[in-house]
């Protein structure tokens, strides 16, 4: 396992070549930003959630990402099917279990979905923490009241238990397969001002997913999503813009930006 | 009761220190602007609908905004119970209703919400007019074919019948308790080709009323909007980048942008 | 008939002096971007869906556009009566059968759609292949895996069977009533790296279809969406910006633009 910035140029070129087709069910907020950002990096988006044809179209994709940010029972629905194909078919899939914490109507269907075996969870320290169980972490809508340090003890919890590579945002990213830990750096502090970047991380995190093992995968999209972050806020005055640079920059994104604007780190477990 | 923009100015601040939790159920062509304009001014915004969990958001949230936009009776549902419960709680909550006028349906839907005690009304002069069962308002989608000065007469009747302040958007904004009328003026014409850009003026109208009481949110909230967007339109040949340069100029306000950009003035109503 | 660009310039005209209201049933992607577009190019949209009012709507309205990217069955039901109410009404309605060919599903409500008398249908080339039962037009989410030089004998037949003239995008566009055969050059590379521009087309066309005759309608529109599309894309480093500067360049579009970014030709068939 070779996880560095050169590594995470080599899967950018692969994904670019291979054009893999991302099933998302999705929130209503994230479907433009994650379909354009999926364009830009190189990857083939799709919006599909009706229960008549969400396991057909997994069968189609080459990885599948659920997203829990404005769900209701139908699509909870489609959800589950979708999930149980994705596993039953090897292709991975990864699960954003936005505001777990919040209800417990949203917390009980995170808890469901990670039961699902997805192959990668990515949330921020609060959703993390609250789904792992941890307490104290709380929960305010889609923003992170704790920081991501806090949860990496839980992550790991939530890694071993599940079977899933987690990945927690926060001003310092993590990665852990519940052994190895790893830790990103780049983005900006203007990225949280605009919405639904993180729920687009995470079908960026699914395009990888359809390229590279999980936990290289999920390092290497934290990485280019950082790096094209930082570019993207250093053309920025305000958070307006930055959901189009964010684009130019993924889309103009090369071994040079990455190096210039984001880190990989093998950390060890505290 | 001070009603000026150094008062706005003061209430930007304490938005921003507070932060309030905005639950918003809204239309699905505004959700992403709303969410981009609520965190621009300084908000936490979500994006919650389903009857499972509404009522619970609600008790987290600092204010509730309802938007008829695309309405379909399951959503209707979600707002009736959310509505229900920020009474209850005496959680402000602001009603959008979109199109009111166009169809019977949307209408009714419209009659129904503004009967549960809204705290504040936002729409554009037909929307309001036809809201207020004034004649002769018309209803075509969400354009306003009447002058908002046509609809202060409506508002006012509005406003006295529901116990809500009615606010009413155009060329200049009209907001009203019933009893005392402000006359807020900013903006600029290229904000109507911009699609939402009043839907998400009644999430922020709800921002400002987690910090203030009715009336002076509903005249700060449209002082604010409009110093915003007469900014972000100074900046624009088109209305391609309106939203961007909203939420950027949303994030940038200060009282200075404020005294160049807007007005607030008490009126007599004639 | 007359059909080249100074005709196109003309509809333009004619369109923003009536701003026709366009009524969509669309994908959830879309739908904003669609709006943007088409308040930018001088029409009047709103997006609904409810069973409860579709058919109003279709009634005020000057046209319809349905769009089945997130189809799920409710929707197929309203847009089946917003379909019919629009044959009953003499309106014109355009289909864009979005991944025609993904799904037996989305395939199947795509042909139920066709056979209920849309007055254009536009989609890609392999999504226009698919719907006409050609063969080896595979389907892939919603990117063309078909050149659309490919399609035209299949949007030939197509037009026949269900009477509708029959609009393919692609590098080269071309619309057809079956019997006449024109080609709309324009656009840019970067237009299917900024999601769901597609949609917003086929928005566009309904536009149009409101003030002109099908057949011009479909070829006017591609002829502005493709000038716009270049003149943006000539503004772009990226496709981040492109919807916006795609909005600013519709609200700009004059004669001039268009003879200098767009052509229309007629041509023979094969």
């Amino acid at each position: 396992m070779t996880i560095d910035l050169a590594a995470a140029a080599a899967a950018v070129t692969e994904l670019r070549a291979r054009r893999p087709l991302v099933h998302n069910i999705t929130n209503y907020v994230a479907m433009t930003v994650s379909a354009n950002v999926l364009l830009a990096i190189g990857a083939s988006p799709a919006m599909v959630h009706a229960v008549e044809e969400v396991e057909d179209f997994v069968a189609i994709s080459g990885a599948l990402a659920i997203n829990i940010g404005t769900l209701s029972p139908r699509w909870v629905e489609a959800m589950r099917l979708a999930a149980a194909k994705a596993v039953e078919l090897g292709k991975p899939w990864v699960l954003d279990p936005v505001g777990c914490g919040a209800t417990p109507y949203r917390t009980g269907v995170a808890v469901e979905l990670a039961g699902m075996r997805p192959t990668i969870i990515r949330g921020n320290a609060s959703e993390i923490m609250s789904l792992a169980g941890a307490a104290g972490a709380g929960g305010r809508g889609v923003d992170s009241t704790a920081s991501s340090d806090a949860a990496v003890v839980a992550g790991k919890a939530l890694a071993q238990k599940t079977g899933a590579v987690v990945a927690i945002t926060g001003e310092t990213d993590y990665v852990t397969d519940g052994t190895d830990l790893i830790a990103v750096t780049g983005g900006d502090a203007l990225m949280p001002v605009s919405t639904a970047l993180g729920c687009a991380l995470s079908a960026t995190t699914a395009a990888f997913a359809a390229v590279r093992p999980p936990l290289e995968a999920a390092a290497f999209a934290h990485a280019v999503y950082g790096a094209a972050g930082a570019e993207a806020a250093s053309r920025c005055k305000g958070p307006g813009h930055i959901p189009a640079e964010l684009c130019d920059a993924l889309y103009q994104l090369d071994a040079d930006m990455l190096e210039r604007r984001a880190g990989i780190e093998i950390r060890e477990f505290a």
